[in-house]
């Protein structure tokens, strides 16, 4: 599988053992480099038996607790802790985590509705496609790091697909209850074609995923969630020894059970929270407006929680747009 | 003094008694409308003997608890209910709160590095000269609402500048401390030149300004300040019947006496904040990292606090840049 | 066949009697909306036995005769009036409809160059898979309205393509004939590939186009044209009661014959017309100048009509590249 | 005075007889061309006795009657013809022509509003101060050619400012009324800051604008509006020999007597005319409509005529914002 | 095969005999031309019987040795002289010419990586693809000019590929030693996918290349390597007559035999070479440094050259990125 | 005249012993970095008596030579060979550098076109204002590194203007002579308002340039020439210990009497030059032609020299545009 044709290159081997630091370069001839490249860092964590974990982040480039976490994970952990074999790709996304936005500025393309990429294509399919047919073709475990980026916040969350795989929904489950954040979640994604999370679950392989903040930023709260996760996955899966700490008090297994979960906003205007992030709201309550600053005298647009609930996300710009999601609510798992 | 020329004409009589809401026009001839105008809503509530007071926010485009609360106060006071003159421009720098940016769209300028403007000038400089001698003139209060935008986050606080004038020190403190926010800050200004406030103060008028949050957002919590401080202000003034409510528990007054409350950064990289926001930190203690994530393998720069004191605002972006603000520390005013 | 995948969602029930008004919704993440979407309103008009007609504008959002005219259909026709169905798209290609430009600002695509589209490609090849697959899929009849745009301007039309199948043909020319616009047009399409015609045409239905003005904007003239156009057309297929308004006086029959009614400019510089839209011109006649404004004193290049004919279609920018179409001949069609 | 200082040079002798083309050289250090410069086309007639006259277009770089009109002129004028001495600038704003915009491409300035100019400032600055220190300084009458561009339309109108000068206004008047246009138009400018009118008019000197059409475009019917109306002037001031043409039947003299003439948009939308340029209103007539095409089933907003009167110009871009020019109604003048 | 489906009309018949100067029309609907075209100029020279040579350049648009010399040759040649065919394309990715840019400003494809292209896709893809299916498929040899644009600077050279096919091989060979230029290259394509020279190879016909110089411009002695390089081919050829003249004193036949001759930078800042165009350097002697201007004091980081070799490639902007390419060596060809 | 007001900060004492390495901070509040700043490097080197030497380079961003150099000069100078004082700016116009630009990016300016500057303007005034009243001030001599940039490519030289003193003009000679460039020019400027060399010569101190390439890159061999010309201009003022080395064999003193030595562009194109760089032509010889590649079959404009002299200086990029400087000519000087 690994033989899978690529135009990208790797500075190190990833089926040795030890600690290897290095790059994956992507060919990327621009008007201002005729022969310029793409460089990809990449750390290769290996020691004896062991399942292989492949941790990613920057999928997104506005997202920065997954990257910060895994910066350090990968300066501090060293082989003789590991069994197994970790790699770590902090900005996956690379080009998107040096412009700060969402999508790639090369192609414009989401990366996280790209999978699995083309071996020929643009710079994000390139991408897709190498992570896919190299390193997820060899790893039993992927966890993507993400976070609400610029434009939406979260309650700090591990997240995981509803699977139709009971065997490997139960092992999720598990995984996602180990890495210890304040809400394991459970989501029914609505529009998944392209999504890391899809190629690697239609592998029959774990995938665990986060929502961690967002907001463009990462404060020292929950890159520590991200930093106390990866540990606790590592020993969930016997990468790293010992058991997992135990969650927090307050800790919530929670779930978003199908689309009414997402409020739209129908109208543009200066966004006005009436409920912050965390909130529990009953079904009516109001949980934002919508001002028209424009027009004077106008009266502003009233929204409405549409279930018994927690505000688990919120849209963060001050400016909202049609169409724009205003919040999402989540209810307690019950399984 | 209001009889200054100006090319901006005002729908609503700044003398009349009443409640009249309106619009400030500036002609804007554009490529895509040569006889165009920029209309920037305005609200005059005037009622009885008593001072003027003017509100303004939407100074820098991309803060929002002042318009928002500017807005709804707009919507909600009734000429009964006051006693002097109320004068408010929820969006005062009306072409940047559109485009969501601090500086102005049209001619990228700061607004508050414009006053007192030019009649002839760019936009901000005209509608500078306009509040400063058309609205200012006509003042005795004026309250400039401010939060951190969309690159700064700062402890909600209501601040006012330390003055030469001793009176208009006191009076302006007695002031700050009615609006009841978490912080009431003094702050000791390094580059004032063109600021609303210094013009303001240099009439001997009382100016009042804030930090309200930030990170290009506005929560219900803060708003919730700037509610209730506006309110707390006009009663001070005996615009509004009734006294203050007094501030919260916990609520701080504080300063910050010199250029080394500011910690700016000398690395570009993704930051990492190692204290939040509100936290008290010990001289030396470490604050910030930021990563080399571009160059694998090099280790993060460590910053640390340069005093000892309360992190008052910190960079919101998870990309810093050389000379950027990593942080401001404050610390307990004893006057 | 309204099976097939896709990615938008309707808020309307295109299968239910009555009148009901809502919005498609295309799922667009962004820089700026991680989770945004794109929401084009449809309106849906059924009653009773009768054929399905789909109306749809804005494929080209530089163009308004079209959407004006719908959004009033939209707003006026009650389900009392109708006998079938109409369904109502007035701005189809909505991003390009908010930016004022012919192409889609999201991916830079010519939506009539993009059918029948693809279910998971770009927002254009959504929307067209949409389209196709689930609303040309229920109709009869075809009707999208085209104007000039920004850059061409024309003689109010109403325009089908010669078709092969002859019975296609005389029930499409009999309606076009209904429509009673100032010209019927029949059009030989050069270059067909991907439009919205040839794939309404290839699945055997009546499809029928206009070119109602132009020149980025519309007149109380050339609206009134598409006005009475459609319902001309709706009582020409019964779907509302009555008989077609009979043609003004001096409306006429024309075609275009081959490409040799098509004059490009093989220069750049100013665009002088010497013979406006609607003039009778013949082989030979001067119809326009271009102008080297930069080189001081190079004479001007002069054009001339290729045929006899009216100049149908004409540049409209003042500057004219090279390339451009400078004007379209048509002559009277007899059959 | 033409010895003012300047960084323009002129390749033509402005003193000497005989028919001389040239450029005006403007120094423009550019990212692309570190000396670079800007050329602009000049025409120098003189013959014998006789007053100067100063021609002018391209003032903004999006209208083309006066470009077109001047290029021929000039091409075609022989000292032999002319009394006195004719200076012509068919694109004194060369930047903005070539590049098809209202405003300078170079600093984002309106040329009209730039007079008198700076030698030491931006590139629209420098020729201001050329052309009213180097060019209005020789002449007796000038004459700007301007159009409504992209945004706006106007009947074909010769124009002048109501001026305090009687006689100045006799003179003018009269030299309107040879034009031949079919509206002669005495305007009231309600911000005439930094126009060319403005300073040529306070320096005593006869000064003539047009108003020729618009839509970013010119038409044979509008050139030839201007083709006519400067033989008809330079016949009329004596430069030219034989009597000026009579204008043509219904032709009107008309005023704007004050600002209530301009209607503005307060809402932003698609823009449906509702009386089209050159109808005639009555004072209630519904003359336009916005439609709020985002936002289904809001209701549009109607416009009405403010006063009697003829639409002398409209808003020509399918979309409108807020505080655009909707409309301008003129009405006849009886002096 | 040439009978390929194309939106892409040719106004010369590539079969006649004589000389034909004309232009493929592409058709190319814009925001700012609905019905554009981009019009690319070819010239066909055509006399009796002979081979089919066909020169192509501008695949990349800041590149000029090339367009230089074909335009010359296509003024100069005429059909009398020739034996055969000539088909020349100066400008072949004519958007990219306009815009000086490698990459096409249209599409944002980069020519060279694009063929073979398709009928229906981008412009580029377009272009393409009438290029091998309508050209390439009538040529026995195909000659393609390049240089290093404006990121890249060459030891003017004539270049081609190491190939499988030993007899092509051998004429090939024999052809860039025929060419004449200061260096004939063999070189050793890593990413080879989508190049003209892939496809025109995997035809079995001869492909030349060259790389004659860079830095955005040409120079006399650049571009008189090329006049007399297609020259001499065509002798060589027999399609002129007469022998090619013998090369320069000092002409090499040079290699690059694998990936270690290209040297990346891991760094970004500001670059000073240390050894020039054309200069012999031992492995491990220094060849470049990377300044960290924004960093005060930090040491450069030194590049040494990876084997014994001729600076044949260098990086030309004064700044250079992390994975650009800052020098390739070279080293005699023994066979 | 230190004592000017400033908003620029330095990190350095500009009046003590030793040598310090900091930074100017200029205040720089942008819509990504509210409280941002920008940060230019500065080295301070003094020891003992002698004169004080400023050396500058970076005044427009995209030249190279100086820079560089002035890099290493401060990374190598110690002390303790110093007499006197040295103050080292290598990136003046830091922004500019930053994005590799000749105009600052901030606010459009050339640099070296807004001396004296303003201590309250735009960046790139509060720079030059900083430069020419805390810096010039202190200095005897002033060195200003200038090379072509993107767009002009020079023969390597050092550069003086013609002065009106002859003594200034004497003492300046004698130093250019001392540099040791292939050319020592005296120009003559034809625009020098606002240029760093008038504001120096005005104050009546030692003013010297340098041309040493261009072309948007830097040689090793251009390079050498500033590293060598500064040590022999501080060996020439005794602020180093030494004699000036000897120039080099073939070393010219040059000028350009008048403004008939450049060459400007009539027309755009593609530019051919028929004569390199340090050709040395005849009156009337060809030195370039402008092909029009959009115009097939136009013949090319062909420019020749206007005097006799040396191509000292060409236009760089392959594509010309009407005024730009095609070519610079020089003839010996000879005082």
């Amino acid at each position: 599988m690994s033989k899978e044709r690529t135009r990208i290159s790797a500075s190190v081997d990833l089926a040795a053992q030890g600690k290897q630091r290095g790059f994956l370069t992507v060919p990327h001839s621009r008007n201002d480099s005729a022969w310029g490249a793409i460089r990809i860092p990449i750390t290769v964590i290996a020691n004896g038996e062991g399942p292989t974990v492949l941790f990613t982040a920057g999928s997104h480039g506005d997202e920065y607790e997954g990257p910060i976490a895994l910066m350090k994970l990968a300066d501090e952990l060293e082989p003789s802790a590991v069994s197994g074999r970790i790699i770590i790709l902090p900005t996956m996304n690379h080009p998107a985590v040096r412009s700060a936005t969402r999508l790639s500025p090369v192609d414009g393309r989401n990366m996280n509705r790209a999978f699995p990429g083309r071996y020929d294509g643009t710079v994000t399919e390139m991408i897709c496609h190498y992570v896919y047919y190299h390193l997820v073709s060899r790893a039993d475990v992927v966890v993507d790091l993400h976070s609400g980026g610029k434009t939406l916040d979260f309650v700090p969350s591990v997240v995981m697909h509803r699977l139709e795989d009971r065997e490997l929904m139960d092992r999720t489950l598990s995984a996602i209850k180990a890495f210890g954040a304040p809400v394991a979640l459970v989501l029914v994604e609505l529009d998944n074609e392209g999504m890391l999370d899809t190629v690697v679950e239609n592998a029959g392989k774990i995938f665990i995923s986060t929502e961690l903040g967002g907001a463009g930023t990462a404060t020292a709260r929950t890159v520590g969630v991200a930093d106390r996760g990866m540990r606790n996955l590592l020993r969930h899966f016997d990468v790293l020894a010992g058991d997992p700490e135990p969650p927090a008090e307050g800790s919530r297994l929670m779930h978003t059970p199908d689309g009414g979960c997402f409020v739209p906003s129908a109208d543009a205007g200066i966004y006005e929270a009436l409920a912050d992030l965390g909130a529990n709201v009953r079904k009516g309550d109001p949980i934002g407006r919508v001002h028209f600053f424009e027009d004077q005298g106008r009266p502003p647009a009233l929204y409405a929680a549409p279930m018994d609930g927690m505000v688990y996300s919120r849209h963060v710009p001050g400016l909202i747009g049609r169409g724009d999601c205003l919040a999402v609510l989540a209810t307690d798992y019950t399984g």
